[in-house]
């Protein structure tokens, strides 16, 4: 019934290889539609595709466009949760947001009507509830703050882009009627405004698939950027980040995204997927053209072969855990 | 920001130092209720408590009445699942069930509105649908075929409690509806009443927490009973079980057990919770008064302090994976 | 800003002419599609077209195909309820179902959370609970009663149709979902098999749109029959009646009609529309092309015309109430 | 099965006696409790009981605190609704909000899936966009044109409560998520400051249990106020409103008064409940402690107590629509 199966042998250049062959694979795969929900996203070209893996070993590996800026979008969610975890206590950001998948679309307007708060962290909701969370911590510096602490994970300065914030702060009707219900409902302390301008803000900080593995890097590396060796992240906030990216972290695909990848994970409108495989890599695919419920088709195409290729699942039997971890990382 | 934490250096004897402290510490907490719902689960003697881990490596540790029987319940949903998947395919299996979280209920009877079928395999509507694929599949020697793959799991023969099954049989009204509904769904395929049997049998099996462990164990040690050294489950399908359980294992409180836990597992109103550490242990613990969501209370006060004092979590960032493998396991 | 508007003059033959005009209009009118969720349903002659007024005095004029037999379906939950109303009375019977619309298709399985029961009489699970409780109070009975008081109703002996009962029997998965989930929510209290087949037989009683105007104007006329002068309904029970054929008997449509059409009415996935103005006119429509909602759309059309011609909207303000009684009607 | 029974035959000064009958047998109940949702509305005088009846011929029967003043709240939202119907016409209303009966409560957040608009305008979701679009009619003028035409229906100068204004404007922030969820949805054309502006101002108009009475007979009267003669609203609109009123008034209570009651009605949390009986009188109750669901205690009862003896049941069997019109009302 079972056979035993051989543990991957990859060395680095491995990597290089198997990024070449998953671009090739898919990229001219041209299904999905870029997001236009904002103007200024359906501006992007939508035959971009880059691919990076980062390793915890300071590593970095590329293949495609993984040179080109995109915003970073709900990929933000899962470190500002981080963060928010880390300057007030797990228990205090749970009495503000859940930690339960919904099956909802990431805009939903439901709330869990027990604990009258977002789902999770992971939908607008739960992700603007914690940007006010921050706001009510850090007052007017919050998104310096934000901003540092990202361009520290990606070991380089990161920048906002202005247009994209504008063109999200004039349109996100629906993020600002679910600001004034957080309101109304008492999750969020600070005024809609100041938390959708921190919300919208963090959402349209550029990254490139590059910066986004190094990210990803950064949190396999118990919080510590691998190339700097600058903490970004403190470590316990780092392993309920991942387990709430595991579980929510690709909206009403989270279940589907568990079963046959297996990585605790993050996408945006903008294009990008971000994976992490624990104590060992960030993963990054950057490709705009999005299926229907907001992920992006070429990202989750290569996150498959990769995961097949790799045995990245994180219930994968023929893994002991970390099997690659000596040849392939360091 | 972060400190090394040193990795666990525990001994077999040390595990059962841990379950004799964790029955200590939770063996006064008389919070919850007997589940009611059908009058032979109120029968069960509320005060039972036992704890039981089993390694890869075929140990068993055990504490107070770990060699109680009770009846398996909703545990049984990832078995069959699991059984499904070998039997059928991933493919045709996901054409009759999800594998996204709901948020729901167990016995929620509201079905993914676009699939139009259950959202998992681990509420009711799910594994009642995932019974009939078995009897599609078995025909008459359904049953016989999935206490024979329990017991193989366990290690031991195992056997049907008649008078829970004949007294589920009578009271499952909701499961009845929930069997139609499938039905007229067409997602079931045999008629509800061969679909329930099975179902309702499959849940009053009679098991101890030792046999829990050692199913898990099973689970863990790639499908094998790590004493029989005997194949219970197909290899490729346990992954797929063990993501299931992850992200829906546990209700409507899935998520907060995956943030707090993480490990896949599964709880039954009968009072047992089954955890596995892929690769090393599967642990069971068993005491029937059940929390507002239908899982066990002194189950999961142990199963957080065994995962704080072994480091469990799938995504913590302190253990490479798989740390006390070679010294405790074997 | 207003104007008066001439009260209209009608006369007997006017009705006829009224009819005509309509029938005309309306008889090249294609859209729509047969029900087709039992066999037998789509086996009706698609092109069928009646039409039908009887008056409290006792008159019936007609157009078309009025003397089509179909069978009543869910017209007859309007039946029932009355007869659930005058046999057990008002405060039983809102034990065990609702009297508020809810917005649902009729064939909604969710019940109002709050008092666990159905939302109304008029959607399926509603008329299953009133099915259940002429059961549970008549017994083995109960059909023939049922027969027997809507035959009174039409003025003459309707007759079950067999072949669409059987058929209805065998393929209604999705109505034996509701009625178990009734017993579980305990406000079924007999098996679901009877109250299921007591509504199944209702539903199959064959009618013609002459039938049901004739029933409709015993409503009108307080309960008793305009020609036999015998009585069906109870006095108190019509005006229960009436008033929750005017919220909910459209099923999600109901509120559509109201603001259009106003009068009490309930139609049926048989293809016939009752619409009943109070102390004055049973008006029935047969075409059994349905629009999405399940309602006659060449039905609808014509009440709209009738409506518009004769003012019958009950806040019609241009009518005093009755205008057009003593003229028209005896 | 059925009695006779004979028309009421009440004179004027009978009304007077049935108010001050029911006001004796309702003053010493003190159920419900005070809206608090905002802070001005708990400063009511929580025994306050005032009830009037106004009749098409111009009289005016009062019992109580009929004189004392509260805000009108929701009952504000019939009459905007009649005013956008004679504004804009039917077509482009139903284009923006639908008039289906939802079953939810008045600040449900969740729109008809279909439409992607409002369920009906009796909401406040719907309400907010008749607001709206009173404001993209009207522009500035708009609050200054419905303050004219509730004087003119009320036949004297109504004024704006400034302090439950500013209250409402400052806390109501659910009310502020819905607008911005309706300008997300495309159904409101104007700003959420701006609509809801106007929504806030014309649920803060103060009226008695007179006025609105008067309000009521006004529609009653086709849109003419009794007294003075002169035109407050559109013929055709009174119809279309008093339609709404009808299924919709009373929140997810409105089947229920539908059932019982039988008059197109509506309540707000300032206590008050409008009735109307068309072509006859407009009721209303003022009695500030409310159910669960919103309503007036006292003012239900009273309606209850009225309709039995008045039997004012839009289906009652016995009254031919109007019999008391001659004697009692002008």
């Amino acid at each position: 019934m079972m056979s035993s199966q051989s543990v991957p042998s990859a060395s680095p250049h491995e990597f290089d290889r198997l990024l070449e062959s998953i671009h090739s694979a898919h990229r001219d795969n041209r299904a999905g539609a870029l997001a236009d929900y904002i103007p200024e996203l359906a501006k992007a070209s939508p035959d971009d595709f880059g691919l990076a893996i980062a390793t915890v070993g300071g590593r970095l590996h590329i293949a495609g466009d993984a040179e080109v800026p995109f915003t970073i979008q709900s990929i933000s969610k899962a470190f500002t949760f981080c963060l928010a975890l880390e300057l007030t206590g797990r228990d205090t950001v749970l009495t503000r947001v859940g930690v339960e998948p919904s099956g909802d679309a990431f805009n939903a307007i439901i709330f869990d009507a027990v604990g009258k708060k977002p789902f999770n962290p992971m939908v607008n909701a739960g992700a603007i509830t914690i940007a006010g969370l921050l706001c009510e911590t850090l007052g007017a510096s919050a998104f310096d703050f934000v901003l540092d602490r990202f361009s520290q994970a990606a070991g380089r300065p990161l920048t906002l882009d202005e247009t994209v914030y504008r063109s999200e702060a004039e349109t996100g009707h629906r993020n600002r009627a679910i600001a004034h219900l957080l309101l109304a409902n008492d999750v969020l302390k600070v005024s809609p405004d100041e938390a959708l301008d921190l919300y919208f803000r963090q959402c349209s900080i550029r990254v490139t698939a590059s910066d986004l593995a190094r990210m990803g890097a950064t949190l396999a590396n118990m919080g510590e950027n691998p190339v700097t060796g600058r903490a970004a992240f403190e470590l316990r906030a780092v392993r309920n980040t991942l387990a709430v990216m595991f579980t929510c972290g690709m909206y009403d695909y989270a279940g589907n995204w568990a079963y046959d990848i297996g990585v605790p994970a993050k996408s945006g409108v903008g294009g990008g997927i971000l994976g992490v495989v624990n104590r060992q890599l960030g993963i990054a695919t950057y490709s705009p053209r999005l299926d229907a419920r907001g992920n992006s088709v070429r990202g989750i195409a290569s996150f498959e072969m990769l995961g097949e290729e790799l045995g990245l699942h994180a219930f994968d039997c023929t893994n002991m855990g970390s099997s690659f971890v000596s040849t392939l990382i360091r």
